[in-house]
C-alpha cells in the first residue's frame, strides 16, 4: 500500500517552520476537525474523530499536538509528533466537562514550546475552520498577541506533490474506478440512490481505502441538477442521467471519479449536454501544462464553452486542486493569478446543468511538462447500460 | 421509513423563537458543518456537504437559511425554510473566489429578517463549531452588536425526543444490529479492520440508512485500548478482543451499537474485564429512570465499579445523550445537576481499558417512568465465534 514515509513528515515541518520565520511569525496554530483534518494530518498523520485537534508549531523548536480529553491513546499510537497535550478546547461539540481528566492551557503549552521567548505574533492556519472556543481562549490568555490568518505558510507546501503523495493519490483513483466497475455491474432500476452508495462504500474498504474521499454522490433524475447534494431514497430510473462521483481515501489522500451515465438511451437534449460535457472535460485537460497561467486556461475553457453555445449551462469550473482534501487550494478561476507547475494535482471538474438535470465529469490529473498525466481515465467515455 | 413531518419542524421554530425572546436575544445565528450539522438540520432538514451553513432566526418573524455559493439547487430542494441566501462565509475551506456568483452580506440578511428593527444582541448557537470567518464578518458588519453563546436556547429543545424522533432512532438502531449480524456472519481472521468496516457500510445503506451515524469503529488487539480511534489496515486475529461500534443515520438521527467479542476464547484477564463491562453496562440501565438526578446515577455507577475493583480501568462514563449526533448534550457526569426526564434518549457507553486492550459496550435507551426502554438489546450478551 502506498504511504508517506516518516522522514517526509519531518521535511514538511522544517519547510513550514522556514515559512513561519519568513512571515515574521513566532509560531502557528494549525486546526483540524473530523470533516477537514488535512493540515493537521499533513504535519503528523494524526486524524481526529469525534474531537478536533491542532498542532502548535513554533518558528524554531519542537511542535506539540493538541487533542481532546478522550484521544490520548489514539494520538500516541498515530501522531508522528511525540509531544501531545490534552485541552478542553478540542473536546466534542457536546461540551462534556470531564471532571476526572486533567487538561492543559494555551499558556502552558506555549511556555513549553517557546521556552524563554515571548509570543508576539501567532499565525492561524486552517483559519476558515478555526472555531470560537480556540479563538476566545487565545484572546483571554494572550491579550496582547497579534493573531493573523496564515494559511499560505502551510497550504503552499501542499500544492506541489511529492512522488509518495502521487502514489497515494493513484491508489485512491484506482479504488474509485473499481467501485464504479462494481456499481455498473450491479445497478438496476428501482434501487435507491443510497443503496448504490452502499455498493461504492463496500468496494472502497474492500480494495484498501481507509474512508470515503468525500461524501459520495449517487443521484438520479432531477437530483443531478445539484452541484452539491447528498444521495436520497429516490429510486434509479431508466432513460435518466445517473450521476456518480465516487472518491476513496488512501493514507490521507482523496480521489474522485465522476461519471454521468444512463440505463437505456437518454432523450436527445440530455444526451447532447452529456456528450458535450465529456468534450469540454477532455478540452480542459488538453489546455493544461506546466508553465501556463491558470487564469488563461479558465478563460480559454470558458470561451470554448461559450463558442459552442453551452455557457448558460455552466455554473463554475473547470478545475480545483485535489490532494488531502477532494477540494483544496488552488482553484482554477478566471481570476487566478498563478501558473500551473509540475506536480500540481487537479481534479478536472466539468459540471453542466439545466432546469431538470445536470451532469459532472470528474477525473484527476498531474500537471507535467507539455501536458498532464491522468490519474484515472477508464470512465472518460459515454456509458449506456 | 420513519421521518419527521413538516409541521414538527415548524413547531421547533416556534419554541426556539420563544426561547430567544426569553433570553433577551434579537436573533440567533445557528451554525452547521459537514461533520456536525445537527442544529441546522433540526430547524430545516438542510444537511450541508462540502460547504457549511447557518440559519438566521429572528426572535419574531421568518428565518433565513444561509448557504455557500454552490449549494443553491440542493438547498432549494431540501430546506423547509424557503428563504435562502448565498454567502461567501459558508464556502468550502479551499476558499474559492467564485467570480461569477453573486453573494449577500450579514447586513443585508439581517435587514430583511428583522425589518425596521435594530440588532443589539445576537445569540450564537453551535458556538463550539462557529468558525472565524463568520465571527470576523459579524464583528466588522455589526461592530456594536453583542455576540453571546446561546446553545441552550436550541439544544434544550433537542433533549426531550418526540414520538417521530424516537421512531427514527429505533430504525437507526435496528440497522446497526443488522450490520453487526452481517459482520458476525462474515468476519474471519486475516481480514483488516477496514474491510470489516466495509461490511458495515454496505449493510447500513442496504437497509435504508442515509449515512454512518458516526465514524465507525472496528478495532482488534491493542487498538481496542483507544476510547477514540479509527479503523486501520491491521488484521483481525483470533483470541483477541474485536471491538465493533456501528452506527447508522436515519432522517438525521444516529444510533450506535457497541459489541466487544472474540473469535475463539479470550485469555482470562480479557474475558473477565469484558464480562464485567457487560455487567456494568446492564447496571447503568438499571439505575436510570425518569426523575433521578443524573449525577446520582453516575456516582452510584462509579461506586459499583469501584466496589468491584475495576475503577483503574475506567476512563469516563457511563452515558451521554444521543439523537441527531451520536454524542450530544447532556452528558451524564458526576458533576451533572439535571434530572433524567421521560423521553430523554441516552447512549449507555461502557468503556474499560487496560494497557494492551479495551472494550466498549454500547446500546441506546429511552428514559421512561420507572425505568428505560431499550432501543437495542440483541448484542447485550457475550459473543464468541
Amino acid at each position: 500500500m502506498a504511504s508517506i514515509p516518516k522522514n517526509e513528515y519531518r521535511e514538511r515541518l522544517v519547510k513550514f517552520q522556514a515559512n513561519l520565520r519568513r512571515a515574521g511569525l513566532d509560531a502557528a496554530l494549525v486546526h483540524g476537525n473530523e470533516a477537514d483534518c488535512a493540515n493537521v494530518r499533513y504535519l503528523c498523520d494524526y486524524w481526529p474523530t469525534f474531537e478536533s485537534a491542532a498542532v502548535l508549531v513554533p518558528a524554531e523548536g519542537e511542535p506539540v499536538l493538541l487533542i481532546g480529553p478522550e484521544s490520548q491513546e489514539y494520538a500516541r499510537g498515530r501522531s508522528l509528533i511525540p509531544a501531545i497535550e490534552k485541552m478542553i478546547e478540542y473536546r466534542e461539540s457536546a461540551d462534556p466537562e470531564y471532571p476526572g481528566i486533567a487538561v492543559t492551557s494555551y499558556q502552558d503549552v506555549v511556555a513549553k514550546a517557546l521556552p524563554g521567548k515571548t509570543l508576539r505574533k501567532l499565525g492561524l492556519v486552517s483559519y476558515s475552520i478555526t472555531p470560537l472556543p480556540v479563538y476566545t481562549s487565545l484572546k483571554a490568555q494572550f491579550p496582547g498577541v497579534e493573531l493573523v490568518k496564515a494559511d499560505d505558510t502551510l497550504v503552499s507546501l501542499r500544492t506541489i506533490k511529492t512522488a509518495n503523495e502521487i502514489a497515494c493519490m493513484k491508489k485512491a483513483y484506482d479504488i474509485s474506478e473499481k467501485a464504479i466497475d462494481a456499481i455498473l455491474a450491479e445497478i438496476k432500476p428501482g434501487m435507491t440512490e443510497l443503496q448504490v452508495t452502499g455498493i461504492a462504500q463496500r468496494e472502497i474498504y474492500r480494495h484498501g481505502g481507509e474512508y470515503e474521499g468525500h461524501a459520495l454522490y449517487v443521484f438520479c433524475g432531477k437530483n443531478t441538477c445539484n452541484a452539491i447534494s447528498r444521495p436520497t431514497h429516490n429510486t434509479i430510473k431508466a432513460n435518466e442521467i445517473i450521476q456518480l462521483n465516487i472518491g476513496a481515501r488512501v493514507c490521507g489522500y482523496s480521489s474522485s471519479v465522476g461519471l454521468p451515465f444512463s440505463i437505456g438511451p437518454l432523450p436527445e437534449p440530455k444526451r447532447r449536454l452529456l456528450e458535450f460535457g465529456l468534450e469540454a472535460h477532455l478540452k480542459t485537460i488538453e489546455l493544461m501544462r506546466a508553465g501556463r497561467p491558470a487564469g488563461e486556461v479558465v478563460r480559454e475553457y470558458e470561451a470554448f464553452v461559450e463558442g459552442r453555445g453551452f455557457k448558460p449551462y455552466m455554473l463554475y469550473g473547470p478545475c480545483h486542486a485535489i490532494g488531502m482534501m477532494e477540494v483544496e487550494r488552488p482553484w482554477m478561476e478566471s481570476t487566478s493569478t498563478y501558473e500551473l507547475a509540475e506536480n500540481m494535482t487537479f481534479q478536472v471538474d466539468t459540471f453542466f446543468y439545466d432546469k431538470d438535470f445536470g451532469l459532472r465529469w470528474e477525473n484527476g490529473v498531474r500537471v507535467a511538462q507539455g501536458g498532464c498525466e491522468k490519474f484515472s481515465q477508464r470512465y472518460m467515455k459515454v456509458v449506456q447500460l
